[in-house]
C-alpha cells in the first residue's frame, strides 16, 4: 500500500456519483460528511482511533494517473469531459479527525472532511477502509493488553492477516493499542516499532534432537533465548532440555539476558505451573515463560485468574483478524450542504432505528473531564460555532432521554476539544506522531477511562451527550421530515 | 502490494532461525514444507484454493535490497556473514500447488516447498498469509452463491475489509469463488473483473427531492439503472418515485435496460414482495429488485426460503471479512530432509491431538471420481512416486479409523493429479490464468462436489485418503518417535 496509488481504490458507485455531480450540479458546493461508527467493538466500552497516518498519505497522493483514466474509459460510462476534468483533480478541501490512539467513542466524528462535494464523495471508502481496519485492530490490541495487566503482549499474526497490508498495518495498530512488538520485519521497518521473534517448531525438527537445537540457538542468540519447548513434550523433554541449556551456559559463565520458554500447546495453566516449579527448582527463578496457542482477551484473563505462571502473551489470529468482532463499522454520512448564502444547511438521514438517525451539521467534541480524578465524565458533540468555557456551568443530557440530566459546576471540569485540522485547503497542517509516540499517548488515554468502561464483559458506557443547540437542530429537522 | 517488494513481509523469527542454518547446518541441505489447512472453513464440506498468483509474484520478486540489508543490520542480531549473502539471496527451489479456483479438502498440500531449507523456511509467512486470506474468501464466496441458488452476487464490501489489500484481493478472491462482481474499481482495473455500482444514500439527500435525485440519475445511466429506494420511505416515497422515473423513461422511448431498485434495509422479505407487486402492477415485470445490508450466505439462504422477491444481492461486510470465521488455519509443516544419500528422509510433527498430526515424507495428491456421476469419490493423499492408474482395482481406507475400507473396480473411476509444478529451479514454470477464467474453472470444480457437501450447514465431509505406502511411513515414524 505504501508505494501504491490507491485512487481506484474506492466504490465504482463514488464515481458514477461524481460524474453525476460533475454534469447536474454546482461542481463547488461544499458539503461535510462524517465518518463515525455505531457500537464498540465487541460489545466494549471504548474504542481507539488509528489509521490517520495511511489517510494522510492516501489524501495527498490522491489523483487519477494515464492509466487510471484509460481503464475508466474503457468501462464505457463515464463521458470524455469528466474523464478529463479527473486528469486534475485533486483534493482542496478541509479534513478535521481525532488524532490516533485516542480513546473514542460511538456516534462521535472520527474524520470530518469539508470540501466539494465531488472530492468528499470520493474519498469515502478508502477513509472509511483504512479507518475501519486500523481502528479494530488498535481496539482490539487494548483489550487483548488490558486482560495481560501490565504483562507484555507481542503481536504475530501475519500468517493469518487477511492478506499483506492487513498483516503489516494491523501490526502498526495492535502496537498503538498497547503491543510491545510484532514478529512483522515490514512493520518494523515502516513503522520504527520492536520486531521480535526466536525459533519454530521445524527448528527443532531440522536438527537431530532437541537438546541440540536448543544449543544451537542458545549459542547464537545467548541476549534473547526463548526456547520453544513443545515440539516432543513439553514436561518430559523440552523443559529439561531448557534446564539443561541454561545450566550450561550459567556454568560458562554466559550472561543470561532475556531468556526462558515458549508454550505453543497444551493446557497452558497447568503447564505453566509445572515449567515454573522446574525452572525454580534449577535456580532460574528470573527464566520467563511466554505462551501462545489461539489467544485472546478472554483466554488471557481467564489464564491470569487460574493463576498461570506465564508472563509474556503472543497473540496471533484472534487479535490480527479481531476474530470475534472482524469489522469495525465505520460509516460515512452527509452531514451539511453550504448554502449559497455561504452557510452550512444541516442534512440528517433518517432511519427506522433511532440510535442510527445521524447528528446535522458542522460539528466538533469537546471531551470532559472530572477534575479531582482526572478521569473521562462524557463527551459533548456540539456544533462547529460552538464555545465552552470550563469556568462556566454545565449542563448534560442524555439525548435518547432527555430528561434525565447532569450539572457540573464550573471549575470543577476540564474540557478538551477532540479533533484537530489535519487539511487546510488541500494542504496538510498534521505531522503524524511515530508510532511509539502514538503508543505512549494511547497508555494514556486509557488511564482516562474509569476501570468499569474497560471492563472486557458488559462495561459502563461512557455518555456522549450533544449540545442543546445540536439536539435542536436535529429535532427540528426531524419534525421538518415528519411533516413531509 | 502489487507494486512493493514483500520480502520483509515475514516474521522476525524466519530470519533468526535461517541465520542459525546458515551458521550451524549444511546451507544446501534441501527440505520439504508442505502448506495445508485442518478443517474447512464455516464448518462447510470444502474451501477454494485461491492466491497462486500473488504467491508466484512473491516468490519471483524475493530479494533483501539495500535498504532491507541495512534494516536488518540495524536490529544489531545479524552477523555481517549472513547479511552479506541475503544480498544475493534469491529462490532457487521447486514449489508444486494446488491451482487457483480448485476444490480442496483438509490436511491436503495446498503448497509443496522443495529448497534449501534457508529458502523454504523465509517464506512460509508470506505464502501462508496470501493463502490463507485468499482461499479464505474465495471459500466464503462459495457459500454465499450457494445460497443465492443461481442470482448474482456482487461483491462490495471495500469500506469494511481489512485495509487496502483485504479490500483489493478479497475482492479478486469473491470473483474466483463465483461472485460476478465487484464495486472495488482498483480491482476491475488490476484483474479485469466486471466492476458495479449505481449511488448511496448521499446521492438521493444532496437533491432537493427523492424523484429529482432519481431522475438525474435515470438520465445520466439510463442502461444500469439500480435506484436506492430506501432513503426516507421504502414503499411510501422510494418505490413510487422510481416507479414514476421508469414510467417516464418508457413514455419517452429511452431503452429500459438492466434497471431496478435495490432495497438497503428493513424486512427485505416483506418490501422485496410488497415492492415486486408495485413494480409488477406498473408493468415493470421486468425491473430487478437488489438487497443488501448485513448479508450472508445463512440470511440469503432464509429470505429465499420465504419467498423473497429479491433476484440480486449485494454482499458487503460478512463476505470480505469472512465474518463469521474471519482466517483460514492454514500451516505450513516440515515434511521431509533430504539426506546424504540424496533420498528424502520423512519428518512428522507429533502432537497429542492425532488430527493435528502432520503427514511426512514427499507426496502429491489424486482426485478419484465417479466416472458416472463425475462427483468427487474421494481424494487419495499418496508419496510422489507412487504411480496409480485408473485400469486397476483401488482400495481405500480411512486413515482415522483404517479397518473402514472402500474397493472401487478398474474403470469405474477417474484420477487426477491435484497439484502442478510452479517453481522449478526457481524458474517460473507456470501462467496463472485470468481471474474471470479461474471463475470459469471455479463452477466447474463446484460442480463436482455432491450436493450433500455443498450443504451450508453439517455437510457431508469428503474422504481424504492416505496411500498404504504413505500411511504405513506415518505409522513407523508415530512407533519409532514414541519408542524415543
Amino acid at each position: 500500500m505504501d508505494r501504491q496509488n490507491l485512487t481506484l481504490m474506492t466504490d465504482l458507485y463514488e464515481l458514477t456519483m461524481m460524474q453525476g455531480y460533475f454534469a447536474h450540479k454546482d461542481r463547488n458546493e461544499t458539503v461535510i460528511f462524517d465518518a463515525f461508527y455505531r457500537s464498540n467493538p465487541c460489545d466494549g466500552g471504548y474504542a481507539i482511533s488509528a489509521g490517520l497516518e495511511q489517510v494522510i498519505q492516501y489524501i495527498k497522493e490522491l489523483h487519477f494517473d494515464d492509466s487510471d483514466i484509460a481503464y475508466l474509459a474503457s468501462l464505457g460510462i463515464f463521458r470524455p469531459d469528466f474523464l478529463e476534468y479527473l486528469k486534475t483533480f485533486r483534493f482542496s478541501g478541509d479534513i478535521y479527525a481525532i488524532p490516533e490512539g485516542t480513546v473514542m467513542f460511538p456516534r462521535e466524528p472520527i474524520v470530518k472532511v469539508i470540501a466539494p462535494i465531488m472530492e468528499a464523495q470520493l474519498v469515502e471508502t478508502a477513509i472509511l477502509n483504512i479507518i475501519n481496519h486500523q481502528s479494530l485492530i488498535a481496539t482490539k490490541a487494548a483489550r487483548v493488553c488490558h486482560a495481560a495487566k501490565g504483562d507484555g503482549i507481542m503481536e504475530f499474526g501475519l500468517r493469518r492477516a487477511q492478506g499483506p497490508d492487513a498483516g503489516t498495518y494491523g501490526a502498526r495498530a495492535a502496537i498503538i493499542g498497547g503491543c510491545i512488538g510484532t514478529s512483522n520485519v515490514l512493520c518494523g521497518q515502516l513503522f520504527d516499532v520492536p520486531v521480535k521473534g526466536t525459533h519454530a517448531h521445524s527448528w527443532i525438527m531440522s536438527f537431530p534432537d532437541e537438546y541440540t537445537a536448543f544449543k544451537t540457538y542458545a549459542d547464537m542468540y545467548p541476549g534473547a533465548c526463548i526456547l520453544l519447548v513443545d515440539t516432543y513434550d513439553t514436561l518430559k523433554s523440552g523443559v529439561p532440555n531448557a534446564i539443561r541449556v541454561f545450566t550450561e551456559m550459567r556454568e560458562a559463565g554466559i550472561p543470561l539476558g532475556f531468556y526462558g520458554i515458549r508454550l505453543d500447546s497444551g493446557d497452558l495453566a497447568y503447564l505453566s505451573k509445572k515449567a515454573r516449579e522446574m525452572l525454580d527448582a534449577a535456580g532460574f527463578q528470573d527464566a520467563v515463560i511466554s505462551a501462545s496457542n489461539d489467544l485472546d482477551e478472554y483466554l488471557i484473563d481467564s489464564l491470569k485468574a487460574q493463576g498461570a505462571a506465564i508472563t509474556s502473551w503472543g497473540v496471533g489470529t484472534n487479535l490480527i483478524t479481531s476474530k470475534d468482532n472482524p469489522s469495525f463499522g465505520g460509516v460515512y454520512k452527509l452531514a451539511a450542504i453550504r448554502g449559497q448564502d455561504g452557510q452550512f444547511i444541516p442534512k440528517i438521514k433518517l432511519s427506522e432505528n433511532s440510535e442510527k438517525v445521524t447528528n446535522p451539521g458542522d460539528k466538533k467534541i469537546y471531551r470532559i473531564y472530572e477534575k479531582e480524578s482526572g478521569k473521562i465524565k462524557a463527551d459533548l458533540i456540539c456544533l462547529a460555532d460552538e464555545e465552552y468555557r470550563e469556568t462556566d456551568d454545565l449542563e448534560l443530557f442524555d439525548p435518547q432521554e432527555p430528561w434525565k440530566k447532569t450539572k457540573m459546576a464550573g471549575g470543577t471540569y476540564r474540557l478538551r476539544p477532540l479533533m484537530e485540522q489535519i487539511f487546510k485547503e488541500g494542504k496538510c497542517c498534521y505531522t503524524s506522531p511515530k508510532v511509539m509516540d502514538i503508543r505512549a499517548y494511547c497508555q494514556r488515554e486509557l488511564a482516562t477511562l474509569w476501570e468499569e468502561s474497560k471492563r472486557l464483559v458488559n462495561p459502563s458506557q461512557v455518555y456522549v451527550d450533544l449540545s442543546h443547540r445540536l439536539y435542536h437542530t436535529k429535532i427540528e429537522l426531524l419534525e421538518q421530515m415528519s411533516r413531509g
